[in-house]
């Protein structure tokens, strides 16, 4: 089966998390809302599926569609790539166990995002700059290190190279992307933390020397961070300077 | 096997959804942190799994016991509880559809948090005040309506009474909560919401009705809101008077 990937087109967000894991997977896979480019072919496609017709209607991108289904929620989708291309365990409490990581993985995702955007979705971060810091120097000092130090103790206590043990899961691939995105965003705040979580450094670098990541990585497939959910502003970075 | 939930004893927070599918399937499981009262007997044995020294560690509560298993993360919970206990379906993809509603719940319950802890979680309220006002105008007046739209539009594409169609999932059970919750935290905007969400509201009563529900809600294992997720504080209710 061929899927579908229905996701905004020209940021990372959410929708890499599914693209790290179908690309893993190697099956070959439509990004469809990067299709026809500016003449806005793919996006309309989109937009239709969101219009609230289908049986499941998604509530919001990613969504993939896998036959006549369409799947959306980010981690929903990772547990049934998951189940389908060797990224979880077969046996029930290892698919619980990755997809409880997964589901604390997206907290931090929100929680990322929301330092750009505490007040409202709906304004720029020019319209919240003030509140913005406020929130991303939270996020920074507090729960970057609390996230990080998790994963680390996840990795110590499980003995593995891999969140699950022995075995990569797409909640791997997820952690990678996560780091990679709080490296951007938040350098000075994750220069500090990784200190402490060596273990999860060394996942890092184990994913993106997956060869198939590695090619994906290289390839013009993989966007760069912009202005979606990992934003780099040095107002948001640290604890007011003192880091420096 | 009887369940044991560990939960913060002195809100429902994300606990309640929960709580309510335990309620809803009828076993009898322990409550634990609420275990012991004042002596703090429960409590401390909710912080010691949360130690690190498991397996499978929590990042934090909810989490439920089940025989060896710890799992934690809310929708991961109900995952679990729904495959058991005749609330999912048991086609995979109904399963994740199920799944799909609840995350999306989830969504909104964490969008309902942040609106009172929009800078830190580390601070009070007290201590964000102006910038949670303007946070929780933006929820009411924009969010409240799009998530109460979109389950109404689920309901009525589904056709039937319930998310999934004909039959009850712990997904109704969590749009309960959530109804209720706004109810409390936001009456000005949920009072405008609601009225363009009749499917909702009959959905909300439904599960009220339900034997064991009902049962529960009238008795003390039912905490009231207070200072957890939902909070009801005016000056966050609402777009600044107008609605009056």
């Amino acid at each position: 089966m061929r899927y579908e990937l229905y996701y905004w087109p020209s940021i990372p967000g959410r929708g890499e998390f599914v693209r790290l894991a179908l690309e893993d997977s190697g099956g070959p896979y439509r990004d469809v809302a990067r299709e026809g480019g500016s003449s806005g072919r793919g996006m309309r496609a989109m937009m239709r599926l969101m219009g609230g017709f289908e049986k499941h209607p998604p509530f919001a991108p990613p969504f993939l569609k896998a036959g006549k289904e369409i799947i959306a929620q980010t981690a929903n989708i990772l547990l049934y790539l998951g189940a389908r291309h060797g990224l979880a365990p077969k046996a029930e409490a290892g698919r619980l166990w990755i997809h409880q990581l997964q589901l604390t993985i997206a907290d931090a995702v929100a929680e990322a995002h929301n330092t750009h955007h505490p007040i409202s979705v709906a304004l720029t971060y020019e319209e919240q700059k003030p509140e913005a810091a406020g929130a991303g120097q939270a996020f920074a000092r507090g729960r970057i290190p609390k996230f990080l130090d998790y994963f680390e103790t996840v990795l110590t206590r499980g003995g593995g190279h891999y969140l699950g043990g022995a075995r990569v899961s797409y909640a791997d691939l997820s952690l990678f992307h996560l780091v990679e995105g709080l490296r951007f965003a938040f350098p000075r705040a994750m220069q500090r933390a990784e200190k402490k979580t060596p273990r999860v450094s060394a996942l890092r670098d184990r994913i993106a020397a997956r060869p198939r990541i590695a090619a994906y990585l290289a390839s013009p497939r993989r966007l760069p961070f912009d202005d979606g959910i990992f934003r780099h502003y040095p107002a948001l970075d640290g604890d007011g300077g003192k880091a420096r």
